[in-house]
């Protein structure tokens, strides 16, 4: 008898925006091994099974990612109904494809169940909408966790032409600013950091790229940075939608 | 008294994609206004709602924009609770940032409920990750409807630097296909399309960059294009997925 892996997205936090299969799967579940992120509400959905924390300690994984992998192939070989719960989607960053190709190696059932990802969430529920028609066509959405991996993909986008959001990018705030305005983009350009999006304890900036860099640190909180025109919209929007942000400084 | 509007995204079209949030305001609405791409069984969750559809015929909108904004104000002035549903993410290329700013100017209470967008959910299903240790560090997401909107941001990348995903593409995709070549984009670079991605009538092509003007045309059906050394992940993953794709020509 061979158990089942599921990949599963949380969402950006709030239990009300995981997927109604995201909610099954964590009913059904026998095991679930879930990352940083992951509200206490969604996990108690998984009423019957065991629940293991894999994510990172003080910015750094508490287990190797192949000892995920492993853990992952010898439940579902012992019958057990697996959910590998991670924030957002489990593709969007998350390392989900590396468990993914392990799975299929090891010939293991899996699925993938899609979550809402943060990238375009916490803008949205902060007001900002990371397309609009005649501000931006489009959105490019980048880890801010290591500069070797952000450093190529910014210097490759040309100042102002799309939306940027920066997922795990609260640490290199100021060298992500640094380097946009040293490649043109002006230092005027709208930018916002949403934090705990969805969360009772949601926070939001907004100020302009100039003042990124300086903009309040709030310690333990993991949040997105948007960068683009479209942060403009949110003071019209911010005011009017239910879901109230408390706002730290900025000048927008 | 005053009603509401939820601005809601219907996910990539299986009803079980919808966020628990999205299938209580269906159960709630009175009146639900919605799009192309929006599944059946998905609006028979809307039980007691009169619902109409807004979305295109035959590549034009039925309505103009401003029409839709002006029944939402109008039925949320006579009480009504309002879910106007988008497929994927209602701020994610779907105009949903300009129904907003029409209700916040109206006064009229309305919320943003985010839905799994296309963008990433349609190649993940089809075994495709959009970003990967390794291959893809970030991945930007571009409307391929009007050639106005996708050049100038195509124009902007450099070649290969992330993944890329084009919505709302397939009329133009030899154009994108063109452009992206002559940028410099290796003309071997993996690309896919997914038609329907969630749905029972699901298919999938993957070949080359090369052969993107070339692949199949699906009359009707909507369709995500991915570019990106990510697509090669999809000969291991695809296979091993549950939800399997009907593959329609196509190299890879």
């Amino acid at each position: 008898m061979i158990g089942r892996v599921s990949l599963v997205g949380a969402g950006p936090g709030d239990p009300d925006l995981l997927t109604r299969k995201a909610a099954r799967r964590l009913a059904q579940a026998d095991l679930v091994l879930y990352d940083a992120l992951v509200a206490p509400e969604t996990l108690e959905l998984a009423g019957k099974a065991r629940r293991f924390y894999v994510g990172k300690r003080a910015g750094r994984p508490c287990i190797a990612q192949e000892t995920i992998n492993r853990l992952l192939i010898r439940a579902a070989r012992r019958g057990a109904r697996v959910v590998r719960l991670k924030g957002g989607d489990p593709f969007v960053l998350g390392r989900g494809g590396e468990e993914a190709l392990a799975l299929a190696a090891a010939g293991i059932p899996f699925e993938v169940v899609p979550g809402v990802s943060s990238a375009f969430a916490a803008p949205a529920l902060a007001g900002i909408p990371v397309t609009h028609r005649g501000l931006s066509s489009g959105f490019a959405v980048v880890s801010g966790h290591a500069e070797s991996a952000w450093r190529p993909i910014l210097e490759s986008l040309a100042p102002g032409s799309l939306t940027l959001v920066v997922l795990m990018g609260l640490a290199q705030r100021g060298a992500v600013a640094s380097l946009l305005l040293a490649r043109g983009w002006p230092a005027r350009t709208p930018a916002a950091i949403v934090w705990a999006a969805s969360r009772p304890e949601s926070f939001t900036w907004r100020g302009t790229l100039a003042g990124l860099a300086d903009a309040p640190t709030l310690p333990g909180a993991a949040g997105t940075i948007v960068v683009g025109e479209v942060v403009s919209l949110a003071a019209a929007l911010a005011p009017a939608l239910p879901e109230q942000f408390a706002a730290v400084g900025g000048s927008l």
